[in-house]
């Protein structure tokens, strides 16, 4: 298959960035099943730094989302506003703090949301021809405003986070770690991933159903 | 199997810490064959800050290398010094530049070798009971200086490296990405990962053989 995807990157750690182990396995199965992919992130300062071993934010330090993204990718990157949609089948969005920090407000704000207006100017184009989009862990609480409140998400089974779903207009249903929620008529899937992992085989399991579903959907 | 594996990281990025899909593939098979593990990391300065987009050193930026190993281990992470070698039955030391600029000095020298201190008197213990160790990519050019020179290691098929080795009173073995070289003797097993990976499914071949490898030791 030479159906190219984009995955979208907002940092490198759970706390600050892109869930680390989401987007390995994301790409893990991606090269599995050869499906060529390029990340992208967008070339912004982050919400925060966070210190992984204390949980506090580190006061006074600055990072910018795409060098730390760039990690991720070992260094294979674009800027986000580098992104074609046109050249690109799907795109995949992983969770992590990074994807309610940096490409959108949900994570400081609990229920409203607002979105990185070039991440929508990415998106919206994949929803809008019909193209598969996969976001996983927290990513799917955009879907609402992002997309289409009529698209069923999964973000596990936070009852405070699918509240805050419902509240945005959209829906929610629940989902174990192994499993996804796929809407076939707007092609978007999604996965709890680590909003219910408990290790990297629990992980896994659902993202690797996400990554196939996408192939699935492009053959 | 309760067999506890003890996983040493070196920082998060391969071009300043530990290779973030080596670690992550290292983790996910000891998830996956349900081998409990700790990560451990030095609390030291890191040698530099890379730039991951540009491939340049960051100037003026310091990092701690526990600290950003905490990306890697979602925060479960103790520092090096409280690496009890005795509450472990295993150690698997994953690569990226990180582990020969924070944990040695090999990338930097280019040739001859200082190890940190505090690896040597972690890691010897497991050598001297015959416990196995697993170590990928650059990182088995420590073998000779810290282990014993006899012991053949492999880094894929860099000449440069192989010559070091040699230089450095060490064995040298040619092995293909998918592959691990194994001392039974000694326990301990190497394999070429990013050195000569390509993409995550052939980084995983080998890694996944050597944390099986390792599992098997065990039994």
């Amino acid at each position: 298959m030479d159906r190219k995807i984009a995955v979208v990157l907002a940092g490198c750690g759970y706390l600050d960035g892109s869930e680390i182990y989401e987007t390995t396995l994301t790409l893990l199965r991606l090269d599995q099943l050869k499906m060529p992919y390029q990340c992208f992130a967008p070339d912004i300062d982050q919400h925060d730094v966070m210190d992984h071993v204390t949980g506090e934010p580190v006061e006074g330090e600055t990072r910018n989302v795409l060098r730390e993204s760039a990690r991720l990718a070992r260094g294979k990157i674009q800027p986000l506003d580098e992104l074609d949609p046109d050249a690109f089948d799907a795109i995949i969005i992983p969770g992590g703090f990074g994807a309610a920090k940096n490409l959108c407000d949900f994570a400081i704000t609990g229920d409203s949301i607002t979105i990185l207006p070039l991440l929508v100017e990415k998106v919206r184009p994949f929803y809008e021809a019909n193209k598969p989009i996969g976001m996983m862990c927290i990513a799917p609480v955009m879907v609402p405003k992002m997309l289409n409140g009529s698209i069923p998400v999964t973000i596990g089974d936070d009852a405070s986070i699918a509240g805050a779903i419902s509240a945005m207009g959209g829906l929610h249903r629940s989902c174990s770690v192994d499993n996804i929620v796929i809407d076939h008529e707007h092609k978007v899937v999604t996965t709890p991933a680590y909003l219910l992992a408990e290790n990297l085989d629990d992980a896994a399991r659902g993202i690797f159903k996400l990554v196939e579903k996408i192939g699935d959907m492009l053959r």
